[in-house]
């Protein structure tokens, strides 16, 4: 085990809030199409160097789903946080560990779901690939996480549900932790988290040094 | 419209074969999220600098569908191929323009699946990203495409259905076509095709500049 995370940045959609209000507006099975497609799409303008925009992206794919994308995408602005979010947050602040989202999408929704479900005071910003016009798993929003936080890289750690995520982190040369809520096993292809936990909570403990 | 192509690179999965016959052993729907995020995964991990193996990443994801991974993954071997395929090669072969196949899996099935279909004297290769050890959209395969036919870039023509193909063939320097059979529309973030048609067939006319 490496030494303690002295802060962290979090992914947003699906590791800290439900996409279950968009999915709950579209045809059932859709929503993880939808998804995987708008990852793949960004991911690859990421290879060719473009700066994809997610709200573009989500938009379009959208509409293959339902006739009116702009009242689901607003659903992004009002999702409800997983039941472990409150708890993980709680434990890094009575830690003393500073946390910041990192999203491939704008900071503002995730301000506003922040504010929403009274979440606000448990972190210290809100990070946005558009700070530094590039993708994860690029390094750059990795190393700019670490930067605005003012901690060596190798002591801030990601933390998400994502595969893909971990495995950008771990090359940018961070700490990972990853929660097994939403894939289940890791893609053997991908760089090992640190960490792994059934819940965020699980996750922040271990990252802490603290019990698993 | 530019000097018309001298040599075409064929995108295989879903361009030319259909993925019915997978798509009929898993549930309903579940064939679209399963491709989006092998492509997903192999984009990030693209993006990382890493060799993803097709092969690999689709095993992996069916495994979220079926109790039968290596059962559904060989009918990639025994795909049917798109009505449009065999005019659009002929007209190819009567032209005397040369195609190849240009995939992000591997050659084995691809040649496999020509041979079955009977359409193997209308390719003059199967070329694949593992001649160059990274996944399309990034330029090298492209590029490997044209050395191997001895054609200017700018000659030759990627025919595909998928958005990023044809963004990344534009990046690198081809010709492109885009065959709206699958997607409808294509995503505004991407590079435009040269030419574009409802079929494969014209596309290729729009290509060798004769009649759409």
């Amino acid at each position: 085990m490496p030494l303690p995370a002295l802060a962290v940045a979090l992914d947003v959609n699906e590791t800290l809030f439900s996409l279950d209000r968009m999915a709950a507006r579209l045809p059932p099975g859709a929503l993880p199409t939808w998804f995987a497609r708008v990852l793949r799409d960004g991911f690859a303008l990421t290879v060719t160097g473009d700066a994809p925009r997610f709200r573009d992206l989500a938009l379009t794919h959208l509409a293959a789903f339902t006739d009116d994308p702009e009242g689901v995408l607003a659903e992004f602005g009002r999702l409800d946080p997983h039941p472990d979010v409150r708890p993980a947050l709680e434990r890094l602040r009575d830690a003393g560990v500073p946390a910041v989202t990192l999203t491939n999408g704008s900071s503002d929704p995730v301000r506003a779901m922040f504010a929403g479900a009274g979440l606000q005071d448990l972190v210290q910003g809100y990070l946005s690939v558009d700070d530094v016009g590039v993708w994860k798993p690029r390094p750059e929003p990795y190393h700019h996480a670490a930067a605005h936080l003012g901690v060596p890289r190798d002591r801030l750690a990601l933390i998400a549900v994502h595969g893909w995520d971990v495995h950008g982190a771990k090359r940018a040369g961070l700490l990972a932790g990853w929660c097994s809520r939403l894939e289940g096993a890791l893609l053997t292809q991908y760089e090992r988290p640190d960490v792994t936990g059934d819940t965020l909570v699980e996750v922040v403990d271990g990252l802490l040094g603290g019990p698993r």
